[in-house]
């Protein structure tokens, strides 16, 4: 059973594991430094569909097919699909999953989406609520620009502080068993707003949030950052991350050597330049945690990762409406061993989870 | 903990309760049967903001705050809040909710809404994930029209299959306790298309979804429909309401007794005919449930309900696309007693949860 250890944190009594996973890209992704980390990538950016949000269903079911596939399950081995995406009304996961027939609980979290499937989905089977369970999302660079910004056909010009949309996804099957990737723990996130009214600088949106989670996870647990060896945020590119290390760093909380960001490990700035300050989308850290975190976490090359994936949870309709551009973040603590680092809770000033591996 | 009868069914080992709960509606809720059960009723659409999403968000803040004085909690109080409605990426639960402070899982399900968030928070409570948590919801008419139909100054006529979204919204506060109303059970939906296309019929839609879901917690839970006093589904309106007693008649389970709608029960469709099939929305059956159900289960004058709460899953694109209209349905068994009615499952020719008080 999941038990609380300080405000926001729950930690995993039996730390579920990832059964299997798969990633899903597309043209651009596959010329960025990720190239080999996909299961399935399609340089046609309709995915054989005849519209983007098609083919972004698309991406959804190919990566559900691939992750159960790989892990040699069937659709009815699942027993809850927690999925989301950022088309309104989050279509590409409803017309994507619409024929494997697993109950669905639908999410909005924008870019978290990644991150907030995988923390039910733990919570799910760790409190015995689901056997096996799969998270997923996706993005694609065409729908999202078409329903957030311009149409493709204006060419409108990107400011620097842009991120360009991955056309990708991710999914994860967990579940109970005894070989890594763990899930350890997980840390939810509040709504932060900083203030933040440029759509086209959605990491500065989402850094505050990032950070807010970041600095409750580790005074929540009473855990260090260099007992991480990554410290992964979903897609606050460039401009974000930097707001970030300065945020924590005000908070005492120095992640600069552990900090890594979904949104710049899967394009090359310099190379691909017209990403400006990075990826972003739902399909970017679900995709580059699927086919780049978790298998690294699964060999043991990683041991202790908090991925945390951050979401800018405007709309156009609010956006043209003159409002902030609220943020959130949560995080998933993912490790090798099943407990090698251990909990303490510096408020109660006492060890709430005890060790069974020895040190980190 | 949580533990699962069937495929699509898990009973809630030591039923959470709803400690509190309010709703809000506004000037054709209020000219409606329910008129005295809204606990807040604001007669100005625009509930003193500027714009109708902006409104829509004071409804769901509104919804939160005197479900949290009626139980006299603090935001502080609460652990997680699952919180969702029909916006474009979710705005009013996240403008609505973000001065809250409160870790928050963000949800579609369009119109299943009020289920999805109760099935959720009920898990977190019996597995021990959240000691408190929140279920809110809302609708808007008019940001409603807006988003998925024509401006309202367009004056478009109504077809004989629409139905009128609720302006308002319901919000539940669920946790520990020894008294009703008692969370039982829930069923969780697939998703289920049966090929309509028309998004003025979206009882049609939603009608196929819940009969599957009302089908399996019969066919999980080994109960009849002649031991719950109130089988009431969210939104399926006048149509999908026949429809929905076809589909579960064809399936040998007979509900016109106990079927009632929220969707019917919040407007009188004789001296409110522009309202034409009923009343639809997130908050609709968040309402109705908050205001009128839980409060009769409270005082035992209902003692076995099944809330049925029933979305339509499109998108404005994805009817343009020539798309058909998924539909989800998602269940919760709640209670006057804690315990009065067994789960057996037939499957299985066992009862697998004991009785504690006694026949119902």
């Amino acid at each position: 059973m999941p038990y609380r250890i300080g405000k926001y944190t729950l930690a995993l009594e039996k730390p579920p594991i990832i059964l299997s996973c798969a990633s899903v890209g597309s043209k651009k992704e596959g010329e960025g430094p990720l190239k080999d980390c996909f299961d399935y990538m399609e340089q046609d950016s309709y995915f054989g569909q005849n519209t983007w949000e098609k083919a972004e269903s698309r991406i959804q079911r190919e990566a559900v097919n691939r992750a159960l596939a790989k892990g040699e399950l069937d659709p009815s081995d699942i027993d809850y699909v927690f999925a989301g995406d950022l088309l309104n009304q989050c279509t590409s996961s409803v017309y994507g999953l619409r024929e494997l027939g697993i109950p669905l609980f639908g999410l909005y979290g924008a870019c978290s989406t990644m991150a907030e499937s995988l923390s039910l989905a733990s919570i799910f089977v760790d409190s015995g609520a689901g056997g096996k369970c799969v998270a997923v999302t996706s993005s694609h660079f065409c729908s999202a620009e078409r329903q957030f910004r311009f149409p493709l056909e204006y060419a409108g010009q990107r400011t620097p502080t842009s991120q360009w949309t991955v056309t990708g996804g991710g999914a994860a099957v967990i579940g109970r068993g005894e070989a890594p990737p763990f899930i350890r723990a997980i840390t939810t996130g509040t709504v932060e707003d900083y203030g933040i009214k440029d759509a086209n600088n959605m990491g500065a949106a989402m850094a505050p949030a990032a950070s807010a989670t970041i600095c409750r996870f580790f005074k929540d647990t009473g855990l260090q950052p260099d007992q991480f060896d990554m410290i992964v945020t979903g897609d606050l590119g460039y401009v974000g991350s930097g707001i970030l290390l300065e945020l924590t760093e005000k908070e005492g909380i120095d992640i600069h050597r552990q900090h890594q960001d979904c949104g710049l490990l899967i394009f090359d700035r310099e190379k691909q330049p017209e990403v400006q300050a990075g990826g972003s989308g739902c399909g970017c850290s679900g995709s580059v945690l699927c086919g780049h975190i978790l298998p690294q976490i699964q060999k043991g090359s990683l041991k202790n990762v908090l991925f945390i994936a951050t979401g800018a949870l405007m709309s156009t309709t609010s956006v043209q409406q003159g409002d902030t551009i609220p943020g959130i973040a949560h995080l998933v603590y993912l490790s090798f061993n099943m407990e090698d680092i251990k909990f303490t809770n510096p408020e109660k000033n006492c060890c709430v989870h005890g060790g069974r591996k020895g040190g980190a």
